[in-house]
C-alpha cells in the first residue's frame, strides 16, 4: 500500500508476521519467497556480519536480522532505485527494532580486485554472504520495464562474478548461501571449486510430485567437506493451497532450511 | 547359494521377483539396490541398443533386458574375473528368456579415441549408455580384497572419462544415465557440459529426513534442455524397515524412476 510518507512509486509490505517491513517501488522486482528462504539458510545463533548481496530493498537481510537478534547486515546493492527503497526501508519506524544493525553499501557485486575492495567489500571482512542473484537469462522472457529487469536478467558467467565475490569477502571458514534456479547448478558447483567445501544442496519443490523450482546451496570457505544433497523443501503438500509447516515456519521467520 | 554347474568361488542370486539371476564372485562387489534404480532410469518402452558400461556380472543390462523386451544390451566390462561372472550370467538356463539380447564385450570404458573404437566401442554405436561406475575414493576406505578394489576405487578423472565415452558412444538424441554418489555431482555436471543436455537428476534418500546417499542424472545428446532436478525417490518410509512402494517397484522391475 502507498503511504504519505513514502515518495510516490514505492509501497510498504510486511514479512515475518510484522517482524519487518519492506519498502519497495511498485514497478520493480518485487521480494518474496525466495528471500525469505535465503534468510533461513542463516542459523538463529548467527551473531556475526552477514552481508546481503544484491540485496535489493533489503529482504533477505531484515529476514536474516528478524531471525538473529545478534547479527549485523550490510546491504550490498548498485540500483539506485533499489538503494533508495532499502534506505526508505531502514528508516520506517516499523523497522526500528532491526535496523539500527543493518548499513547500506552502494556497490557492484560483480567488482573484483582492487575496485571491489576500494567499493568497500574488503577481502575476509564478513562472517556469512547471502545472495540471489538476478536469475532469467537474458532472451528468457524480456520484460517492459527496466528495472524489473535488472533484477532479472542473468547473463553468463554472472553466478561465477558473485559466488567469487562471496567466497572473497568472508573469512576463512566463513559460509555463503545462494538461492537460484536448478538450471544454474552446474555454474554454482563450478564456482564453489576451490573456494566453498561442504556445499549442502537444498531443492525447493513447489509440491512434493513437482520438479524442483529453486535449489538453496549453502558451502564453507576453504572446507573440505563432502557435498551433500538435502532433503528437499516442499512449499506445499501434495493436496491444498496452504504451505507446508516447514514453509509456513520459513515464510514467518519461526523456522529454518537446516533446522527443520 | 552355490551350485554344482558353476565353478567354485560363484555364486547365484535372483532379481526381479525371478525375472533375471546373476552369477557373481563371491569375494567380489555384490550388485544391489544401484544396479536396480540405474535400470530404472531407461523407459520400459525403450526398444533400441543399450550399452552397460562396467556392466561388473551384467545385473543393470540385465534388469533393463528385464524391463524392455524389445531392447539389446552390450555388457562392457574389463576385469576378467568379471566377464567370466557375466558369461556364466548369460549361460544360465534361468536366464534363456533374455540372454539372446545380450553380448558382452571385454573393453575398458577409460580408453579413448582410435583405441575405444578399436576395443569394439564405435561413436553414435548405441541408443543408450547407463553406467554405475567405481565409487570409492582412493583413500576412502581401502578394502583387503583387490577385486571389490577394483568395483569401489574412484579415481580423480574417472567420472568425466565414463561419460566422455557414453557420450561418444551414443548417437544424436541418445541417452546416458548415470547413479553415483553426491559428491560426484560437480564431476558428472561438469562433464556433461557440452555432450549431454536436458539433464535430469533424481536424488536418491534413505529415507525423507535424511540426506541423500546417490544421485541417478540422466542426460540427451545433444540436447538444449535445461537442467531439472526431479522428487527424490525415497527407498523407505519415514518409519519402518520396508521398502516404499515406488522403491519396491524399481526393485521387483515393475516400476520405472522417470514413471511414477
Amino acid at each position: 500500500m502507498g503511504r504519505p510518507d513514502l515518495p510516490p512509486g514505492y509501497s510498504i509490505d510486511a514479512f515475518h508476521r510484522g517482524a519487518f517491513h519492506l519498502v519497495q517501488p511498485d514497478d520493480g522486482h518485487r521480494a518474496g519467497m525466495d528471500a525469505l528462504v535465503l534468510a533461513a539458510a542463516v542459523p538463529p545463533i548467527f551473531a556475526g556480519t552477514l552481508a546481503d548481496l544484491g540485496a535489493g530493498a533489503g529482504a533477505a537481510g531484515l529476514a536474516m536480522l528478524a531471525r538473529c537478534p545478534q547479527a549485523r547486515a550490510t546491504l550490498v546493492e548498485r540500483e539506485p532505485r533499489m538503494i533508495e527503497a532499502a534506505r526508505l526501508t531502514l528508516d520506517l519506524s516499523e523497522n526500528s527494532a532491526i535496523a539500527g544493525r543493518a548499513q547500506i553499501l552502494a556497490a557492484d557485486v560483480e567488482l573484483s580486485g582492487r575496485e571491489r575492495v576500494a567499493a568497500g567489500l574488503a577481502d575476509n571482512a564478513f562472517d556469512f554472504a547471502i545472495m540471489n542473484p538476478p536469475f532469467n537469462a537474458p532472451d528468457d522472457r524480456a520484460t517492459k520495464d527496466d528495472l524489473r529487469r535488472s533484477a532479472h536478467v542473468m547473463r553468463d558467467g554472472l553466478i561465477e562474478a558473485w559466488i567469487k565475490t562471496a567466497a572473497a569477502i568472508v573469512r576463512p571458514g566463513g559460509f555463503v548461501a545462494i538461492i537460484a534456479r536448478p538450471v544454474s547448478l552446474p555454474a554454482i558447483l563450478a564456482a564453489f571449486d576451490g573456494r566453498l567445501g561442504g556445499a549442502e544442496i537444498v531443492p525447493v519443490h513447489p509440491r512434493p510430485d513437482a520438479a524442483a523450482i529453486r535449489i538453496l546451496v549453502r558451502g564453507k570457505r576453504g572446507s573440505r567437506a563432502k557435498l551433500s544433497l538435502l532433503p528437499p523443501l516442499l512449499l506445499h503438500e501434495a493436496q491444498g493451497h496452504a504451505l507446508s509447516p516447514c514453509a509456513d515456519a520459513i515464510v514467518n521467520g519461526t523456522g529454518g532450511l537446516f533446522e527443520r
